[in-house]
């Protein structure tokens, strides 16, 4: 097995001197451009990786980026993974990714790591909502950015999507194809997503002369507990909107085995565009989870590089609407 | 904002010395054990964390695994990174996420930074078969596991799920329900899982007298192309084996348009255990990707710990059938 190439090896086949391959790789202001030219095909040849030494060290360490998420495996933080691995490769930054199993400890060890790691910082979807983990990681320097949440622009940046919006895009489109009662099926209100969307269909049911909005609460956001509500349901409206699409799915089941035919008598729309929503033909929210991703590293890396001519955002993403069968 | 306690705090908290509380930290084996536990309070009370300086520069940058991964946002993927995740924080080392996009270049230059930033070793479940991208990191030294993908034990570890006792647990629980005539909907057998599953439900259907297996092949491994599939059946079978999920989804939506009931007239059986199973009632074969991802990050750390005492393992994963309304 040939060895790795050395800079001792890198300097002999390029015919200068050692600092001058190390000053190519470093400070290659200082070397004539055909020497750096003349370095870096070399380099390239030998598939020579510098030793990450006393000087090169900090910079390589430092072009680390900590990912923190309740789970990667759920759909929506895996694509707020892609979206930021996108933007922090674009960036040269590798990413650590921190998947927290929905446990405030482990959640709080990934930081305490982050922190003896040096990352240039911290993408964080925060679980629940225990300000002092965050305050913790806060007060130790570290660049923070919040993701599917907002927070006050003072305390640093955040990214996340319009909720309300979203709540409002789904019962807009059912009033205008003609309903008049609608009726939603929500998770508890003490989820922020779920309190924001219903607040949307109210908004827009008030838009419309005549139109009446009535709610459900289910205790999880499952196809069962969809299901159950929709043989719940007494007397059908003419629509139901769904804050997710697990919801919808069982609704849809539900309003089926009841020989209710979707959309010819009851219209129907869900949340979240999950794979789920595709093979059950939902008409559904769409949220840019990507691009939300590939924000928090675009807000977090101006912080880190700008410093104090870095000013804090709170950006808000707009949700779209995805038609399908379920309502046209 | 109080600044972050440094080690002479800690000393000065604990009356002894910088030095003592670095041997703790570092050699604890030097120090008596009711000065490690009384330092290691303050440690926490404090909120202390060691900057990584000469000594501990090493051990602190060499604890991260690459993990690189064609696609974070595919639930498969996203399950291995969920398994990968959970060991590799057991084992207090960070993962570094590497979404190469289907990006060959992009794979490329994710292991020259993980061997820039002198990873501890890789995880990786390889794009395509260009050998010679694996073999460069190999050369580089960089200890490597293949994931869902076997190779010789000769050239290193590997963690698969064995797709061939898949396909022939499928087709065997079919075969017992009754039916005789079964037709596999299979993606292209360029591709190694679909090839694998194909040769399992043979196997199963040479064991019963009287079984009939057909294929058909379709070129993508989608919901429309399943639809497309389920709609040129000409004769229906008693059951049809899809080799993913998506494909068994249409292939249902194809047959209840045609007015065929599943599973009273077609019994369907589906592959992967995706959310779209639960959604759609499939059964189907459940993969251990989480075991999978774990048993990675295990085989890869005793490599990197044992050193010369490790022995390569290509390690396979049996899966299971989950059993739901389309093949009771």
């Amino acid at each position: 097995m040939p060895r790795p190439a050395r800079i001792q090896d890198v300097a002999a086949a390029a015919g200068v001197s050692v600092s001058t391959v190390s000053n190519v790789l470093n400070r290659p202001e200082r070397v004539n451009a055909g020497t750096v030219e003349k370095v870096l095909a070399i380099v390239a040849e030998l598939d020579y990786v510098p030793h990450p030494g006393a000087a090169g060290l900090r910079a390589a360490h430092a072009r680390s980026i900590g990912l923190v998420l309740p789970d990667i495996a759920n759909s929506f933080y895996a694509r707020i993974a892609r979206g930021a691995s996108d933007a922090a490769f674009r960036q040269g930054y590798a990413l650590s990714l921190c998947h927290s199993g929905d446990d405030p400890e482990r959640e709080a060890e990934y930081f305490s790591m982050l922190v003896a790691q040096r990352a240039s910082g911290v993408v964080v979807a925060p679980l629940g909502a225990d300000p002092g983990r965050l305050e913790r990681l806060r007060r130790r320097g570290v660049p923070l950015v919040l993701a599917d949440r907002t927070r006050p622009t003072a305390e640093g940046c955040s990214v996340s999507v319009d909720d309300v919006a979203g709540g409002a895009l789904a019962v807009a489109h059912l009033l205008e194809g003609g309903a008049r009662s609608v009726l939603v099926v929500n998770g508890p209100r003490e989820i922020r997503q779920c309190a924001d969307r219903h607040q949307g269909a109210r908004q827009a049911a008030r838009r419309v002369r005549g139109a009446v909005l009535e709610q459900v609460v289910t205790p999880r956001m499952t196809v069962e507990c969809g299901y159950e509500a929709g043989l719940a349901i007494e007397t059908a409206p003419d629509a139901v909107f769904c804050t997710n699409d697990f919801l919808a799915v069982g609704v849809l089941r539900a309003l089926t085995e009841r020989g209710l035919a979707v959309p010819g008598d009851v219209r129907l729309v869900g949340y979240g565009d999950l794979d789920a929503a595709g093979v059950a033909a939902l008409t559904t929210v769409r949220q840019p989870v990507e691009d939300l991703g590939a924000a928090a590293i675009e807000l977090l890396l101006d912080e880190v590089e700008a410093g104090p001519d870095h000013i804090h955002e709170a950006r808000v993403f707009a949700p779209s609407l995805v038609v399908r069968a379920s309502a046209p």
